[in-house]
């Protein structure tokens, strides 16, 4: 396979989680609910700002975490769009990240990968992170929650992809990541993890200089391409 | 005046380029020209992806310049809206950048500020930002032409706005800092800059943690604030 090493060997896989493991489609819902006619740009414009604004305040070196910058991406979106968020909206529309549920093959999809040890890899705060995955009932499923919390910067700094190794504690060549997000890809590659784009949507790679090793539609696939994978 | 201290002395204005002193309109026009249907779309996707790969190659340490990465955000665009750019049009595109045209107020409100040290401080690559203030005749006019090229990062990181310092060789409390771009005045006011938001759309500020100073619509006004302020 394209990308593969004679010495690599994957022992570990990190998920990144929103839009990755966990479907961010409810708090899509929430905002078509509480604003018909502004729902769907309102989430567009909200989710384009969140990562925008994990970009910009790492470049500023004005770190803000994720539920803050998620805060505030929504306040952007709401003022851009002259709609009233009044504290008990803005606060229904926050409290939905932590209620996102996973994908409807994560959890059959993460059983058939059990011989690999399992982490994840997220932006999000560690008690964002917490809350999301203990309502999904996957507490018992990885072996790291990962936050870029604990280095103030986001992805796709290497500093972020490092912390996978320091947590795990295997070598970057033993690494499988597993993201949606195109960028986040590229970053991973870039820093040298084996890497896996999940593209649901069928959305356009990014021009950042780095190809995945291997593209999915849904993670049910990654277990046959794992066993299937000859390291020659 | 709102952020300015009783020692503060403004001795240089250091302008953004792209979008502050020179109208991308030009390049909108072509790519309405050469693509009828998707023009409007293109240059959006083509505008957000280029400020997107700055800051997505800043963060992974993976500069390239801004020409290449102007070329990158073009190709992905036009694969993102299934369009054929060969390379005819992929060059017409990327030259109207060198051939932007100045806002129409910008000369007489240059002129006006003459008394001040004025200064570019810009994303462009210096071949660009060359050939586009010769396009443009403007040469004379800037004691500096200051590119995020050298420092190999991209704005709103510090290590750019410190290069005007380094350049101009002043300190950061007497440099006055101008762009239409709200990240990139957060970026300079984060950094210490007074900072004035050229809002000629009337968009949306950035929700990053600071203001600006002031904002105006059009660089004619800046001379008239610069000189009825009070540093009480």
């Amino acid at each position: 396979m394209k990308g593969m090493n004679t010495e690599q060997e994957i022992k570990a896989l990190v998920f990144d989680a929103y839009g990755t493991l966990f479907n961010t489609n409810s708090v899509i819902s929430m905002c078509n609910e509480l604003f018909p006619d502004h729902g769907e740009v309102l989430s567009q414009i909200w989710r384009s700002k969140q990562l925008e604004y994990t970009w910009l305040r790492s470049l500023m070196e004005r770190y803000g975490d994720f539920w803050k910058v998620t805060e505030d991406a929504l306040i952007f979106a709401c003022k851009s769009l002259n709609l009233q968020c009044g504290s008990s909206i803005h606060d229904r529309l926050m409290e939905g990240y932590l209620h996102l549920n996973p994908y409807p093959e994560v959890q059959q999809a993460l059983n058939a990968l059990s011989n690999y040890t399992l982490a994840i890899l997220s932006n999000g705060s560690p008690r964002m992170l917490k809350a999301m995955v203990e309502n999904a009932g996957l507490e018992g499923t990885f072996t790291h929650i990962i936050s870029a919390d604990e280095v103030c910067v986001y992805k796709p700094s290497p500093s972020v992809y490092r912390l996978a190794l320091e947590k795990i504690g295997i070598d970057r060549s033993s690494i499988g990541f597993v993201s949606s997000n195109s960028f986040d890809v590229n970053g991973a590659k870039s820093f040298g993890f084996w890497t896996c784009w999940m593209n649901r949507l069928n959305n356009t790679w990014d021009e950042l200089g780095f190809s995945p090793d291997t593209t999915v539609n849904g993670l049910n696939e990654l277990a046959n391409i794992l066993s299937t994978q000859t390291y020659n």
